[in-house]
């Protein structure tokens, strides 16, 4: 398939999942809440057409998502089609899930701008959340939303959007928030399990993790850094360490906020968070990463303080007005 | 006045408020989000129909809503025609203000169900924030929405939903966050002042009061105690303590969440927070306090440990079934 015929409007995505009569969908490694969101809507609008669909994830999904996947129906199907959700790169489908799958998907649905473009064909747009033209796709396939699909639409632009806090957050946004809380969605339960409920490891890792938080260039950089042995001394499963990254730039003056996490190879999985005074992906592209402007990140493979003195020269380096 | 025509439509609040030269707009005391978006943005309506207007409050304005305070204008006016919003008591604008205005408020915009009539013509509706018939009333007054009209409103919706979070988000208060942003509301940067940014002392005390939050009935009750020795290690000042009282019910698990706060008498402000599994006025009333049923209070006048005492014992005696 030609580079030229790789970008696809809506109308084209939802008449490629029309013509098949069964799709695999596809979301991230590690879920959140728009991927897992985007997909279960998709799946629930395939079946709604007749089509069999059937979501998979590389990751055991976190209870706290237990009502989208209670009220979705995992139909058999035949693999052949193949279809991903809110997946930049293919990598990011998990290792296991990359090796099988990453090099025969059909279609991508996405709003990283970043997107790698593994997909033959791709809808992307740089929007809120996957969810956003998941929605527009759902619509042109012509199928009507029904609570199964708004609530797991909600989740996802809810969750991508902080609640409607973050910079991403538009007038689109709060449309299609409006008009599935019309279909009767519990928006308060969801968003007090996403947001606010926290186990007692997580509590304690925040404890462990504020206590470790370093602060550079007139308190305008803050990097949180949080190690295998404070996971370990904390208790914290995967599931606990969600929505760490946006706590650093939460502290008054800090321009650039940075979380970074210790991962199985001794590396650290780092987090930016920006406001309009730095553009958090040119810092992680320094350091062979990537993102949007406000959220992005790279993987760092040194010992804990040579990734401190990088990230401190790269966001040096990216703001310069952070050292004035 | 007769109470037949106490309560008024829009349109004829709009017609009141066209119908005077001048107007004084109070908000109430200890002002939130709602009571002073609502405020500066009829402010600026009635300033665009060549009215002129003044906001005053008995409190001070927290530096967090100066963008509301440093766009307005504030106008000579007689103090002759008196409009209060959001203020569901004229006991709420403070003694004093109370004594000066309280008997001649010409119209009231609220929206608590409690409101107790105090004004002449009183427009309530049940909805999330005052702003919300605010903006209905400034649309019947003929005034386009502007931005400075528009951050205000938006600041009042989202204070008083915790950004879209709170059980009184509906479809309509979308719907009007997402016509406010297309007047290019910064709501990014104003939720993020409003909900994210903590000091850096107020970051110590929520790692010190963590790390003294205790568990009791199964991880059922959480007492989260603040000292007066934490909050002079951590440095904070009043502004940094809001909004601490909801954390120990954040933790998965937790039917009844308390905080208690050591006050310069010795004793302790306690806040009880509680779900579906408990009252908390019911609590509260035993240890000579009250309250709503969700959220509650008292005053303890012993020393910390009797006062943890007193408290697992009150929560054991109001919740029986929490100790089995």
């Amino acid at each position: 398939m030609s580079e030229l015929c790789k970008d696809i409007s809506v109308s084209f995505a939802a008449a490629t999942l029309l013509s098949e009569r069964d799709w695999l969908i596809l979301t991230h490694q590690y879920p959140d809440g728009d991927t897992l969101g985007s997909a279960y809507a998709l799946c629930r609008a395939l079946q709604r057409t007749g089509r069999k669909a059937r979501v998979i994830c590389a990751d055991p999904i976190p209870e706290k998502y237990a009502y989208l996947t209670s009220a979705a129906q995992a139909d058999e199907v035949s693999e052949a089609h193949i279809v991903a959700v809110d997946v930049a790169d293919s990598k990011l489908l998990g290792a296991e899930f990359n090796a099988v799958y990453g090099k025969r998907i059909d279609l991508c649905i996405d709003h990283h701008h970043s997107n790698t473009r593994y997909a033959s064909r791709l809808l992307l747009q740089d929007c809120s959340a996957a969810a956003m033209p998941v929605s527009k796709v759902i619509a042109a396939m012509g199928v009507s939303l029904d609570p199964v699909i708004a609530e797991a639409l909600y989740t996802a632009i809810s969750t991508d959007t902080g609640c409607f806090k973050y910079s991403n957050t538009t007038a689109e946004t709060h449309r299609l928030a409006a008009e599935l809380m019309e279909l009767g969605v519990c928006a308060d339960r969801i968003n007090r399990e996403m947001f606010d409920i926290k186990s007692r490891a997580r509590l304690e890792l925040e404890r462990l993790a504020l206590a470790a938080m370093q602060f550079h260039f007139h308190d305008r950089l803050a990097i949180m850094p949080i190690t295998a042995e404070m996971i370990r001394r904390a208790g914290v499963v995967e599931n606990d360490m969600e929505g760490l990254a946006p706590i650093p730039r939460q502290v008054e003056g800090v321009w650039v906020g940075i979380m970074l996490r210790e991962t199985a190879d001794g590396g650290f999985k780092v987090s930016f968070r920006t406001g309009n005074h730095a553009d958090a992906s040119d810092i992680a592209a320094r350091l062979g990463g990537g993102g949007h402007a406000a959220a992005a990140g790279c993987h760092i493979n040194k010992p804990l303080e040579e990734t401190l003195r990088l990230l401190v020269d790269a966001v040096a380096a990216a703001v310069p007005s952070i050292t004035e």
